[in-house]
């Protein structure tokens, strides 16, 4: 069975959106990945459809209802996947985590709408709260499609040659160096020369050079990780 | 004049995609803010609108090429907008930046594609790198929509009252606290006492009670930055 995504969403006209070009497209017409929607509001039992109600103790906006969403959740039945809900307090997503994921048979994934959704159910059906950044959007939905796709390109077979992965940001702890392709002039700016040697050992330690100095520059914690990790400095 | 996103993509469809549901959608519908699509592959000058050639000094994948993007970048002409390109190598997107954003005039939005872009053409045009998480999607379609999302629900009108924003997580430097609604009982879980005692003040302190426990129990790195500023521990 390939990689599954069922997705919770009040706004399911949402998927595939950019989930539905390029290689993620072509990966699903491929069967090596696919994803289902489901509409907490078919769940509801009143006339309305309601999912919301105003939040207890009072303030501003909605609070999506537990029962709701618990009978949604259940109708996947005894399902193996992890059950994720995008929330901006969540554990941070990273690559890792995306690698994890990938191993793995899928998951459902929880989109919140209004100001938040019923604690209980987060407890009742274990949820765990992933976040894609320190930032708040609209509703999960966006998060979604981003866990998706950073999972899907790891799934063998997505992406041409896995050895394309190997030199991306955080696959060794590194942000990625920088590229260059054709024209050799661009606006009287030059291909660094080494790139153009032929010499392929100078070649991979100036990228290698260029991976550690950005990643310095720019991200001193990934920097801090990775010096103890390759045992350039134990502990602190 | 509202607020305006220029996406530059390779794939056009994927916009407005999830942008075009719920109170995004009724803000662009109200005129609050735009979007437009630019794509390099009308900019590139040979009969196949080629936009990638093979990396300098080897490598798999293909590059963006500098020239190509440069042109469509320029077709703006003379433009206030920051210039951001999507990127995991970039300055983490976070609230305080999403705010700082959409106080402006909008943005002009570079998605990569491939193994990333020529790096003369981001120091040229002076792109700056923004990422989402540390982690890697397949190109920078989703990490746009995010960031259009989070600034676009800030700008004044988009959401019904501001003030249900500042409680939010981020908005205090802390995490949300947890939400309840209806039914009372929810398979044998209770709405906590503190909720329905109608006593506003014990209900405002319990929900900064419990948003401190979560920040503190889930993010170390926030709970300690919120107690430096918030002046309950001066420096380390």
């Amino acid at each position: 069975m390939s990689w599954q995504a069922s997705i919770l969403t009040l706004y399911p006209d949402s998927f595939p959106g950019v989930l539905g070009v390029s290689v993620l497209d072509r990966a699903r017409k491929e069967g090596l990945w696919s994803f289902e929607t489901l509409n907490p509001r078919d769940f509801a039992e009143d006339k309305h459809h309601t999912v919301d109600d105003t939040p207890a103790g009072g303030g501003p906006g909605m609070v999506m209802r537990a029962d709701v969403l618990a009978k949604t959740i259940d109708s996947l039945g005894d399902d193996p996947r992890p059950r994720l809900l995008m929330s901006p307090r969540g554990r941070p997503f990273t690559q890792a985590f995306a690698h994890d994921l990938s191993r793995g048979k899928g998951a459902v994934i929880v989109c919140g709408r209004f100001e938040g959704i019923d604690q209980r159910v987060i407890e009742a059906r274990r949820l765990e709260e992933v976040s894609i950044g320190d930032f708040v959007l609209a509703g999960g939905e966006i998060a979604a499609a981003a866990i998706i796709e950073a999972c899907v390109r790891l799934i063998p077979g997505v992406l041409g040659a896995p050895s394309s992965r190997e030199e991306e940001s955080f696959e060794q702890g590194l942000l990625e160096y920088p590229h260059y392709t054709r024209p050799r002039d661009f606006e009287g700016r030059a291909i660094p020369e080494v790139l153009l040697s032929g010499d392929h050992k100078k070649i991979a330690a100036w990228r290698r050079d260029e991976a550690l100095k950005l990643t310095r520059a720019r991200r001193p914690d990934l920097y801090e990780k990775y010096q103890v990790q390759s045992g350039h400095k134990k502990g602190r």
